[in-house]
């Protein structure tokens, strides 16, 4: 395979790795794929593959979390850990307990237990120094409209980030890249990819989003849109980045005793207001504050007229009191008292 | 009519009235409600006539725009501008002839002589201080997912805006209601608004938006879409003010004899760095460039490998040259030389 001609998706996406698998070289990092079997990431590690073979010092190799939420899904990730052998790739299949009982979903733990198996060490006892992950620009197309259902805010229209974390580096080489690119990649390398039948189960938001959504967006609002929205995805995350900055930084200053100073909170910018809230709250510990609850909270400073305080789940309140923002728990409840009043520029 | 009691939805039209009308008291400023004799502005206008009757000190009074660009556009101005005193309100027709050749395209050229008329005297020879556009919650969550599909960033995901200009100030009280809520206002106010045939003709886009995407949206991804955009567009808005002050306040330091200094453009954080380009952009005569055209341009800086330079309309080309990003026109072109490397935070 490696002596025939690349193919013009399969080239994409061995262009596509090329800055990634080039740095990986110059400091020695272990390049890892993280493989389902689905046509993304088997492309992806079909392109590693490529990259490994002609570059002997390149540790790769591929991992196939399984997941075992599905039936069959043991032979599934057999399968797939034998592709990967057959292109040449290290594989490995990692299985995981999926607990049922966090609270936070089955599809979050999920991901958490994948994202354990991702950095932890392969059978010889080596971290990888580098994660790669296959979402392409469809993927993020369909993370931004779910964030923008979600309504909460330029970081949520952010999508997913081209490349995070440190030790390992998990980077999405192909969010320029759409679906079909992948497809024609594996059908030119002759892979039969796994079709999840997840995938095109509408009872899933995202499919839903996938295969009503996006094509009726495309026909009525023209072509292009999954480009638009992978566009507003990056401009959107550029812009996240500088204001959770600049949010953290005035945060420091806003800061009293535990709680937030209101004249010091008001004296910010609107827009970094929220973020320093949200900052607070989930340091306080609330998980996840909506924008609904961040709202509430800013009302206390943006809006008092002596409420009783703000209600956040895992039985916390924000109450105003003294001229600070306070968190309290039942039973050590700090009584509401009106601070004194102070300039609020940018609130009409 | 004034001395029945409210309706729901006309006391939540006249609750979203009564800041601005309260401001307008005070400061003696007379308030103009736009109106088409659409259900929106018909209920705003309604609302403004209600408080006109409690508060004989305000000033108040309806203009209808006759944009004469469909037939029978007369006779309906001059019907909305009778119910319009009707509920007790001066008010008068002003035509307009949209100039059909403005390049700019029919819509946007009918929406500047729109506003044209909106600004200028009535026929009392008074200005207003304050013009009400009737613009819902549903224009504006359709607004954010136009501007989506553009794809242009957060600028364009913020909407309409609140509130805007200055003399005359333009307010939007209606952002938090519902178009649901502008009817039923009517119906309770006995009020008969005029159909456009436009807003359910689908060769428009925004009727698209409105007849078809918004539909799926709400029915695929859970109700509370419109209010998920309108809060997008509230949280892009402040975002998207604090980034335009930073990037004008950065652009300065970048300017250097018309062009810009690619080091200092290079040292901004990258979400500063197109806003920077575009202003300077606009500044320079190049009308709305493109988000890909600000790309192509940064470009000249971030991936710099000796490009000729970037075209843009208006037979305009930047090129990068002696350090500087350079705007030439034909006959005056400047050669580009590779500038000296710089540090280049930001960009991977």
């Amino acid at each position: 395979m490696s002596t025939r001609a690349l193919g013009p998706a399969a080239l994409a996406l061995t262009r596509a790795l090329a800055v990634v698998v080039g740095r990986a070289l110059d400091d020695a990092r272990r390049v890892r794929v993280a493989c389902s079997g689905g046509p993304d990431s088997l492309a992806l590690a079909a392109a590693l593959a490529w990259h490994a073979r002609r570059e002997p010092a390149l540790m790769a190799e591929g991992l196939v979390v399984d997941h075992q939420l599905q039936d069959g899904s043991g032979p599934v990730a057999a399968r797939t850990a034998e592709q990967l052998r057959a292109l040449g790739l290290a594989a490995y299949v990692v299985p995981v307990e999926v607990p049922r009982d966090t609270g936070l979903g089955l599809e979050a733990a999920a991901r958490a237990c994948r994202y354990e198996a991702l950095r932890a060490p392969g059978p010889s006892g080596v971290r990888p120094g580098v994660v790669l992950l296959g979402h392409t620009l469809d993927d993020q197309a369909e993370t931004v409209l779910l964030g923008l259902a979600r309504g909460s805010g330029t970081r949520s229209l952010a999508g997913m980030p081209a490349s995070f974390g440190a030790d390992p580096l998990f980077v999405r080489p192909l969010l320029g890249l759409r679906r079909a690119d992948t497809a024609a990649a594996c059908a030119e390398w002759g892979l039969e990819p796994w079709q999840d039948p997840q995938n095109a189960d509408v009872s899933y938001t995202r499919a839903r989003v996938r295969h009503e959504i996006m094509p009726l967006l495309e026909e009525r609002l023209g072509p292009g849109i999954a480009q638009a929205l992978a566009r507003t995805a990056r401009l959107a995350a550029a812009d996240a980045d500088l204001l959770d900055e600049l949010a953290d930084r005035a945060g420091a200053e806003v800061a009293r005793d535990g709680g937030l100073d209101t004249c010091a909170l008001a004296a910010q910018p609107p827009a970094l207001r929220g973020r320093i809230v949200r900052t607070w709250l989930t340091g306080a510990g609330v998980v996840e504050p909506s924008a609904a609850h961040t709202a509430a909270v800013l009302d206390l400073v943006e809006s008092w007229h002596g409420q009783r305080g703000v209600d956040l789940p895992g039985r916390v309140r924000v109450v105003r009191a003294g001229g600070q923002l306070r968190l309290s728990r039942p039973g050590q409840e700090a009584g509401a008292q009106p601070g004194r009043p102070c300039d609020l520029p940018g609130v009409h």
